[in-house]
């Protein structure tokens, strides 16, 4: 068995549909990770623990999902060197541009890598882990170059669908 | 002497000026308080200790300010159940609306009674904190009437500056 | 019979969907309540003679909800020294962005303790609420740390609806 | 002696540097007006008696201007059936977007006439009254005409400053 | 037959949604009107003439309503020096911030009197207009009363409404 | 002498700062051009009759700058069938968020090509306006590659900047 | 067969409902063109050659439609003198405002000829496109004309549908 | 000598005095770097040599900052598969909002790692950076560690500058 080298984690269960975007594209790059509810306004010493024993466990890379007031990137920075990929989640009222800036907006000293807002950013979170991942390794860094040629390829075709 | 009452936090030593004019208008209303720099993404142990200890060292409300992707008083909330008021501190590339949304939309569960962006705030966060102690306190209500009727009376004599 | 302690106020019985929310959340908790529609620019002396009554009535704290050009959370605060908690309703147009600012830009003199936009909101200010009472109270102190612990094992079983 | 037939009230004499050239405007068009500091916050009495009073003191217009959660305006326009005309006053933080939203999305009921953010928009407060005084007077109707005529012509002749 | 006293123009048969609104507002309140659609970029000519003949046939207030670049009603208050009422529709991508923001930041010399986005904003505004004619006329004063009266009433009462 | 074929229109001379660097990129680029302060608001009748006449006087593109409610390319653009360039001028309370949606969120039929706000657009106003010119002039086509050309040269020797 | 005269390309087949909408128009005035999916982030290759070809295969106008971070319009002008036409698709979480500012904001040197957000934009742009290449076309100017006097009597005659 | 592995982008010289600082983080962390400026608009020709050979010659991350219309980040993004970090660099008008939503809002496809506005963002880029190779960099790790140490203690003294 691989072991988890992305820890996923998102700040409620509602978040859930859109990260399950990120988690399905780990699986078609077949980079194994772990998935996690973590409030941070609600379990905050779960939280601290998630950050602190990260890289210990085996993980390399974090994707975190929250919306609103959007602590859980910034937190899970805090209390890591690990690099942290922000996902700003939609949100009802604000579009999620509150999300946004909650993640984005950090000082020096903890970077989140934010992403675009919604499902787009969810999709792109799990393809940065991979390239962040491929740096150093050559298959991975195959992966995405196959999945850049495809996506290419799927482009051009899709003029096909012009009515 | 007193014991402190209330705990003014701040995200980095760079938001003193703000929140300065909170403790002034404390000291105003001779009301004791600590003060702490408690960075959210450099000292997240700190943070949580302090959430944690806030009310057992006899603390009763609790003001802190943060600016850009402003955790602080939203984390300090998730580890207390005293209230917390939240200052958006203003920033220099988006003029404290990312520090107002970051604050001011958590998801139920951890309010954060947030007041305006930048000085009027800071001096609100104090007199915020004086009303939530007066609720039981009848020294510190009469302040507030006394406050709000010199205020009254500054501002119908400040029609002598018209010129 | 229990005397009330919180008076929910909102500007319009429109917001009632919302506002319902806050006053469950009151229930839930045990805290008894009052509610009332007072429109602002509807009901000025209503509004006024609220305010000016509330503490003596026995009220502890208010809750006021409005859209728009809210001006029914800041006109509570300028007739009462007890602490007043601003929802910001969520509005057609621009989803409730001019609620907010409407009711967190109080200048020096009025704070108004404000809350996330819509159903979030509603539901935390019920929580600030019973903060600002549980700081003498406590056993309503209690009922919240319950619910904090409540919320936090809430969250990590959501984990149970990966799918 | 003329009677003042317009009341210009302002949120604070802070606001008065701004609200002054709709003085400075009403003064070149003749038409006499009192002036006031009125804090919807600090002085809500004192607004809500000139609001019900300003009609049977004989004023016809009443221009208010107020930054913020600038409530000034909304409150009046509350305790009266004259038309109330709205000045945006430019603040610190949010360039009175803050003030913009907070005047102009009122509620059915109480219309403020809301004029552009700071300076222009106190200029044409004074406009606007005058062209609502002169839909009955001709003297004022000729006044609005022959500075309708000047504007024009001081616009074309400021193509000599091109350099 | 009574002459029509106010013109209501809108940019676009498409703004009639809500402009039908005003109208009917003004039947209410027993005020005579014209209507009119007047797309300021695809009938300027007709623009022209109708600001500038407005005062001479009749009309005392012009309401006008238009979307997104909304320039119909600064255009007609360039051709008037009758008080022109500014209210911005409601727009599918941008809510109406954009016909807000081109409505009522006119520069000097040819304010609009602008109201609320959409809806509420187009009753206002009808309003507004009787506001301005009941500076003068005792009957329309008289009926703005009552209708204050009425939705004071009718606020009191909807808290029966509570479930 | 050449004919002039570009019009440059500004709402006022306040614009001149800016709306002189698309002259001197005309300049620099030997496009002849006549230059206007045409105010929308105060020269309605001008701004139509410059609308109705460019093309028979023989230009053949017009960039038109304004702030605020920037009506003046769209009214332009209303008037005419040639193609209209709109410069957003930065404003001081919004910072030309209200002149560039002013400008660029035209209804179909009355189009407005919209550059960026402030000085750079100004100088892209020019730069768009010849490619436009140069899609059947060659020598213009040569000027505008010559231009690209120089560019690309200076923007890679800036590094010689680098300390 | 008459050779293609303007380009139309969308970065992805999902703006195609919308850009539809630009060659509808386009074959309404009898303009032939040719339409491609170019992915700047997936085709970059593809984009750069469509830039550096359009001239020589005898396109006159681009107009470029995109979406979020919408690099397309700008990256073909950076890579063509021919004038280039940005369309902002409308976006699912900031309603194209993102679009909006990515096209517009382009820096001296590569103008971009923005219209409105979405399908209001795309029909322009094929408007904007036709006033281009009209400049010198008698026949296009002829069609534009007889465009503008339908759309005026469609629009004096839409009053019918008052109800 | 060291051979670089991070390659820092700027899209114009204006943007060095926000990039020296990454530039400056790099080296207290000892990563060396090269340094560019490619301006996507002027040197698109070397935008995509550069994406296109940043791995073969060596380089394992690269951060680009761009300003306005931001298309360098994405553009390099499009052209490779290496993690790129977009600065957006604070715009004069619109004080980076632009940069912002240019440089995160990418399409599934081509994420770019997103850091905050202006200086903040630069810094941080740098040591996200350095979170990237210290996934598999033990040195590195160790530095990181050391400066979250540093800014630890630094944060905690910061107290004493309290007056």
């Amino acid at each position: 068995m691989m072991a988890n080298i992305v820890g996923v984690a998102m700040g409620s269960i509602s978040d859930w549909p859109t990260m399950k975007l990120a988690c399905q594209q780990l699986d078609n790059l077949g980079i194994s990770y772990e998935k996690h509810v973590i409030s941070a306004h609600r379990m905050p010493d779960e939280l601290q623990a998630f950050g602190k024993s990260a890289r210990n466990k085996g993980l390399k890379v974090i994707i975190a999902g929250a919306g609103g007031a959007a602590h859980l990137p910034g937190m899970i920075a805090a209390n890591t060197t690990l690099p942290v990929i922000g996902v700003p989640i939609k949100t009802r009222t604000l579009n999620g541009v509150d999300s946004l800036l909650s993640i984005v907006q950090m000082p020096f000293g903890a970077p989140v890598a934010t992403v675009s807002i919604g499902e787009s950013g969810a999709k792109n979170a799990a393809l940065l882990a991979a390239q962040i991942l491929g740096v150093e390794d050559q298959a991975i860094q195959q992966k995405l170059l196959d999945l850049k040629h495809e996506q290419r390829v799927e482009a051009k075709n899709s003029e096909q669908q012009f009515d």
